[in-house]
């Protein structure tokens, strides 16, 4: 049970997060969570005091549909992290988790070890019923951490739908877990999300299963070679490794790095277009927000879909009378 | 020159059109195409006249980076079909283009043989600053061409960037054309494509470029398997084509005959999804339209979209105070 807390002043939020106090963070992340107009509010004037002290971290996402072991993954990765005295911060999004029912992070026990390191933060996805609105906030509580002092950032995601672009939209390297084997297990994976990611790790790359991610990293590597570059010329590279025998991790943090190196001189270029962009999906988001809010066309949205459903109206015809409401 | 000309009346125009002439369609589009308030009015009773008689033709989409041999092929492909009695409509997506800049299609000489074919009916770009006008525009023309009984629409676009994925969204089947010999010519396809088409289709097969081809072709098919399924369940298939030899052309539309066959029971499903998100979509354009159009949005935009570069204030905050404006 949590408890109904009283709203800290502006200055005791920010001075508690630069300090890097974990309670003040978390107090600052639930503001940031809240919908309450004054909690918007009053997050966006602490957003404002800490935003000169972020940005010195390393932002990763990961993704990987269920099953893939991205919890166990995401676990032994961050421990070798911690334990070389990296601060961490581990947060999700998942538009569907609510923070009861057991999402993705949403289940703390999944990364025991890990939730009880010293060096490690870990918060569950912020709920919410549209992915702009958790999105943004995750997005959010990334600055936050990043002015609490943690220098990497890893952002989780569930490998199933449109999450992953505003993941990638917010991080520096994007690692997509896959399993050796491909077939059914990979129809999770939406198309596009593959040629997002800056490298792929063959996951469970072990006893009877590491001829098998042996395989699939020489025909994912073929496979990434004929598809385009980012605009940065990173070539993304596959890899195996194994959460449980704690193989293959060195060499994914190894890459990380040379990613970084790569992008020497480049990231601040990025992050600039990342930010652009997502002000104007803010926008967008809010816009759709007001208009789908709006009672009138609540209510006749459900027949005029049904109408260009059937293609007895035009969807530009039907925009445009729904805009008329 | 073009004359000014004055208009019709509503039924004049869905008359003409559904009774195949060439001159009152053309007409019609050019209302379509009209960004006046009367003109938008009758052109949207129009289409609402003769939207029951669209729907029975094979939307196929057609894309690929300048140089791979575009239009080279659509003509080499038209003819065949047109050839075959199939009444052939060929339309285009490029919000760059303007009717009188050399843009695809707009230089009708480039066809010059299926232009005077009597089955045949080109259409340059519709003109236009937004690809979310343009492309509507498209979509609109498409489904005049299929009231006047052309039964296959091949839709271009040029491979390098948004508008493939408003022409995937009109169309049922989209084909990539793309040259043998990987390297520097691929990096103009934008990230994501690949993995929308339904079909590759490997171009300038011929001459001392057959064996790279047929390289290319099994080293695409291999990389393919490794992706995503779309939710038809349809495996996207690699072919190689000369449209100068006259090779491989029919392979295509055999291609194109076993997807339809595939889809047999899924089509209308695809295209309901399609219709709706269409919907959709021109409620985010006209929404964002109307406000980018806001003179203090123009104003003011500027100035904030530095700032959110610079990371002075967080894309949200920035989109919350465009939106007060």
């Amino acid at each position: 049970m949590r408890l109904k807390r009283k709203r800290l002043e502006i200055n005791e939020y920010a001075d508690g997060i630069l300090s890097g106090d974990k309670i003040i963070l978390s107090r600052a992340i639930t503001l940031i969570e809240s919908n309450l107009d004054t909690d918007i509010e009053l997050s966006e004037k602490v957003l404002e005091l800490i935003l000169p002290h972020t940005g010195n971290s390393k932002r990763i996402g990961i993704t990987g549909v269920p099953g893939v072991g991205k919890s166990t993954f995401i676990e032994a990765l961050g421990i070798l992290l911690a334990d070389q005295g990296k601060q961490l911060a581990v947060l999700a999004v998942d538009p569907s988790s609510q923070r009861t029912g057991g999402s993705i992070l949403g289940d703390k026990t999944r990364m025991e070890q890990l939730s009880h390191h010293p060096n490690a933060y870990i918060r569950p996805s912020a709920t919410g019923n549209s992915l702009g609105g958790v999105a943004n906030k995750t997005r959010e509580t990334m600055l936050l951490c990043e002015a609490a002092g943690f220098n990497h950032i890893l952002i989780e995601t569930v490998g199933v739908g449109q999450s992953e672009i505003a993941v990638k939209g917010m991080v520096d390297f994007f690692l997509l877990l896959m399993l050796a084997g491909a077939g059914d297990e990979l129809q999770g994976i939406k198309k596009g999300i593959m040629e997002m990611a800056d490298a792929i790790a063959i996951t469970k790359a072990d006893h009877d299963n590491i001829q098998a991610s042996k395989r699939a990293k020489a025909e994912y590597q073929n496979a990434l070679h004929l598809f385009p570059l980012a605009d940065s010329g990173w070539q993304p590279k596959v890899l195996t490794c194994s959460s449980v025998a704690k193989t293959g991790l060195d060499d994914i943090l190894h890459l990380i790095e040379t990613y970084y190196d790569h992008m020497e001189g480049k990231l601040d270029k990025l992050r600039t277009q990342q930010n652009i962009s997502w002000m104007h999906e803010s926008i967008g988001f809010m816009l759709k927000q007001n208009f789908y809010g709006n009672s009138e066309v609540k209510t006749d949205l459900p027949e005029i879909e049904q109408q260009v459903g059937a293609g007895m109206i035009t969807p530009q015809a039907a925009a445009r009378k729904l805009l008329n409401l």
